[in-house]
């Protein structure tokens, strides 16, 4: 098909859906549907994170939210060429209340996936670009403040005298990437972290660690990393990047503020957070509360029988900061995940005899052949590539049902360029899968972010039998000196490194009463029914990034590329609050 | 003329010139510049920043450096349009050694102007974008440090047992920039500065000082300012983006250390720095030297009769960092450029009664009348912008001499669009002039960057008379609560601001030996024979980004845009030496 009658495809099809959500005429949308066709929306119609799957549940967004949300003046901003018969281009539209993106998928002349997204509220812009602030006053006044003078009186005032409007308790990268969001929507927000700097929940991690995703997919909101920064950051240049990005977008934080508790108070309709700071106790009173603590957060040691008695050194991989040379030293790994491979390989590199336990399968991608899978991110590239918003709008643009079908090529691909690597991994006896569904990592981490390893290298070691893989088995017991397999083998051990993850949300636990935990359901995972991601299905991440069941209280998370996008979408509903704009939500679980 | 004939006349004059070059036909070379042409070359020609001016300069130049350097493989990379009959285009080159950029003016199908300058050294490219660093292993090997390690021993060793091939005294803006280029090329480098922290000389600044020139003129290498950044940065910003950029640049800066002298040592090829670093001394000895601790360093406070009998407060401006309340305090501001404007308005915020004493006149523009000078800089604008890097070219393209030539439409359409407010300043008393060539602030800049004011309030406050100004006139005396002006009017004070300027290059003094410092000759300036920047015409700013008559010794400063570009400039001539490639100077001094 040429570009012309691609082009008609979509103008026409753009023109009539336009007409008939002018005229408010919900069969007429729904003509324009597959019968079995996806409507994803971030907060433009829903005032939530909702994917509409076929048209009875397309029906049931539209009858409730058309008449409020009035979306029209749909226009094409960009063609985006069509394969496999599929068309695809990027819209425009605007709500009532917001400007807003679209991107729609057309087949056989009907839309098979459309995504529709929040881009900015009208009269509520973000101070960016040709909206900045002068910074110099161009016009002085007396008595006016310096920014610095200024600043100080803020960083004084804030939560002393001057209530937050928004919390966000934890200030790695997703709190820092949210609460820059906030700012440059004015809305008045402070990070608390019970740690003494944003950096130090990386700076406390192994040696090793790095980022696992390439730096052009990994970009915060508003600083994209520079052209010099490495491609898989080390975690102390991370850390640096934190601190220094929240000195650069100029945010509130209090470091060494520990939130043990909170209650929601009705009739102030706010939060009343207690806080520990610098051993005195605080009260704060924001309408809206986010926690950005991490869905692992506290480490998670197995109850393995006669751990106590054992005569070597054991941790937690969380706790493994300082490793120095171990030499000769027989270490255990109790996991295969990624921080297990990361350990294994930096106690061998540090001279130690390395043996993994590995318990099930572990979905292993090699990192060069995971990079086709965000490749459109990759600024890099001598092919030209879309600016990061609209990369991430594309992303976004695959309903969460179908990213199994999305990502089979791209899985098949890499059983048949990698088939070497995959046999040296059985040889070597390590068990391997490509994930329940068949999706590999991408919706594996949908489910549960747990179980897969990104190959930085750790692979090899196992291939070549520098790391030992003892698989399909668990430790049944810790003797002095050694550690018994469940299939009743037993080994030697001088040190013992459990590498066996997280409890989940440990420190919302803390913050939050158990009476609105029970309330809010899941947090994380779309419901699956694959492994610690129970049904039913929802179609999106529950409770992160959308409204919850209790009144003014939010999650964010994610890896660096869903939250740089996703901060967006949450802080929009967050300054819609603010704003007073009314903010019906559809969909509530 | 339409698209296609203009892409015929560049095309053919390319093909012509690289042909010429190619067979090293300096005739034929001529033949296709106009008689009176420029050719500037930053150091692709002749590792040197030279501009040759008309034909028998280029004739010399080409003589002297076309065998060795062999420029050839010329390319059209970018038609940049026509405007009264004047081509543009973009070229890329290569020489022996480097690859290169070239922006051509052709008139006539002859060459009017042609710039052309270094990119990058062929095998010594910088670690960016797709050449970055990986910074994850991605390959374990026992023994490898993690990258806090390597770079903690490389803080200790640098400059302890590892000697620097360069150092850089001081770590404003000017050391920072031309530092990351440098560690993005290989070579070793050492900041040193004598404040605390690189920002200092910033935050000791008064308060209300602010950049003068828009965000998206003054970006640093590699991390442009985001979009959130401020139009114009508070002081205080400026000095928090500095740290933050020397922290993400992972750049090696001693602070608290002060070079006392120097010497340099022909017989090991190298310096011999005298330092002072936490009160004990140290020798480093680099083989290449650059000073980047800014033109104007020390206060300079005219020695007026009378000074020191003041009964009242006094300081200079450079001083003037806390100025509180000044409610009804009679103040007298020495001098009417920059800093007199801002800390007049300062005063008269902070309540007092402000009289500016302007000896001689000032060039003044208005901020918003200038933005269009720098407005192919401009990427807040809704018309596309070329990159930074290709403004920079562009802007680097117009030979000084043609500087006045180049500005007269701008500075007319000033003189019309803001006739009323020069008429105010004038009947306000204040005298002031578009330079004595007529060119306005930017060729002032060249000459001596000293005398103007970039309007961003305080003549407002001059029209309206909130400032007072007393121009033509010196202070000639001062008494224990008054100062006496030339014409004899004795005004009462109960506050003098000395913004006086600075002495011109007080720590390079103490740092160079007077025998190098005579050996020199003078530094900055252009050799225009206007006011402070005696002749002869050198085309090109003297000893700043190129080579010096002392071998190992460089110079860098500049407003934020001009470093940008220069240090690249600068990092390569430093990187070609560090490598050994031949660097022939044509055309030292």
């Amino acid at each position: 098909m040429d570009r012309t009658a691609h082009d008609t495809t979509v103008e026409t099809w753009v023109a009539a859906f336009g007409a008939a959500l002018d005229r408010h005429d919900i069969d007429g949308v729904l003509d324009l549907f597959e019968p079995d066709g996806f409507w994803r929306d971030l907060a433009a119609l829903t005032w939530n994170v909702y994917t509409a799957e076929g048209g009875d549940a397309i029906r049931a967004v539209l009858s409730a939210c058309l008449e409020g949300i009035a979306p029209t003046a749909w226009n094409i901003d960009q063609l985006l060429g069509s394969n496999n018969g599929v068309h695809q281009a990027l819209l425009s539209f605007e709500t009532r209340t917001a400007r807003c993106s679209a991107v729609l998928r057309l087949r056989g002349g009907r839309c098979w996936t459309l995504l529709t997204a929040v881009s900015e509220l009208i009269g509520f812009e973000e101070t960016t670009r040709t909206r900045r602030t002068n910074g110099a006053p161009l016009r002085y006044e007396p008595g006016r403040p310096d920014w610095r003078t200024e600043r100080d009186r803020r960083t004084a005032e804030l939560g002393v005298t001057q209530q937050p409007y928004c919390v966000i308790v934890g200030a790695g990268q997703a709190g820092l990437g949210l609460s820059a969001r906030l700012k440059q929507l004015g809305v008045p927000t402070l990070i608390v972290d019970k740690r003494e700097r944003p950096s130090d929940t990386w700076r406390e991690r192994y040696a090793t660690l790095s980022l696992h995703s390439p730096v052009w997919y990994d970009h915060m909101p508003y600083l994209p990393f520079p052209e010099t920064w490495p491609r898989f950051a080390s975690k102390d240049r991370v850390a640096d990047w934190l601190d220094a990005y929240a000195t650069i977008m100029d945010l509130d934080i209090w470091t060494g503020a520990d939130c043990i508790g909170s209650q929601y108070d009705e009739a102030l309709g706010a939060w009343r957070l207690s806080i520990i700071r610098g051993g005195r106790p605080i009260e704060l009173r924001p309408m809206q509360l986010v926690l950005a603590t991490g869905f692992w957060d506290a480490p998670y040691v197995p109850d393995i029988p006669g751990r106590d008695r054992f005569a070597g050194r054991q941790q937690h991989v969380a706790d493994a900061r300082d490793i120095e040379r171990c030499d000769g030293l027989r270490s255990i790994v109790i996991g295969a995940g990624a921080s297990a491979h990361d350990i294994a390989a930096q106690l061998w590199e540090a001279g130690a005899n390395v043996t993994m336990i590995q318990r099930s399968p572990t979905i292993v991608t090699r990192i060069d052949s995971l990079l086709p899978a965000v490749e459109i991110y990759d600024t890099d590239a001598p092919a030209p590539k879309p600016p990061t918003e609209l990369a991430d709008l594309l992303a976004a643009s695959i309903p969460n049902r179908l990213m199994p079908q999305f990502q089979a090529p791209f899985i098949a691909a890499i059983k048949t360029k990698d088939a070497a690597f995959y046999e040296g991994l059985r040889k070597a006896g390590f068990l391997y899968d490509f994930g329940e569904d068949g999706g590999g990592f991408i919706t594996r981490g949908m489910q549960d972010p747990s179980g897969f390893y990104i190959d930085m290298g750790a692979s090899e070691l196992i291939i070549n039998g520098h790391v030992a893989v003892r698989s399909g088995v668990s430790v049944a017991a810790i003797r002095e000196r050694s550690v018994v397999l469940s299939d009743g083998a037993e080994l030697r051990a001088d040190f013992i490194v459990y590498a066996t993850g997280y409890q989940r949300l440990a420190q919302v636990g803390a913050i939050l009463s158990s009476e609105i935990i029970q309330k809010l359901g899941p947090i994380g995972g779309i419901g699956s029914g694959f492994r610690r991601d129970a049904g039913p299905w929802t179609g999106e991440t529950r409770n992160v990034w959308k409204p919850t069941r209790q009144r003014g209280l939010w999650f964010h998370n994610g890896n660096f590329g869903l939250m740089r996008f996703f901060s967006r979408i949450l802080a929009l509903q967050i300054k819609a609050r603010h704003a007073g704009l009314p903010t019906p939500i559809y969909g509530l679980p």
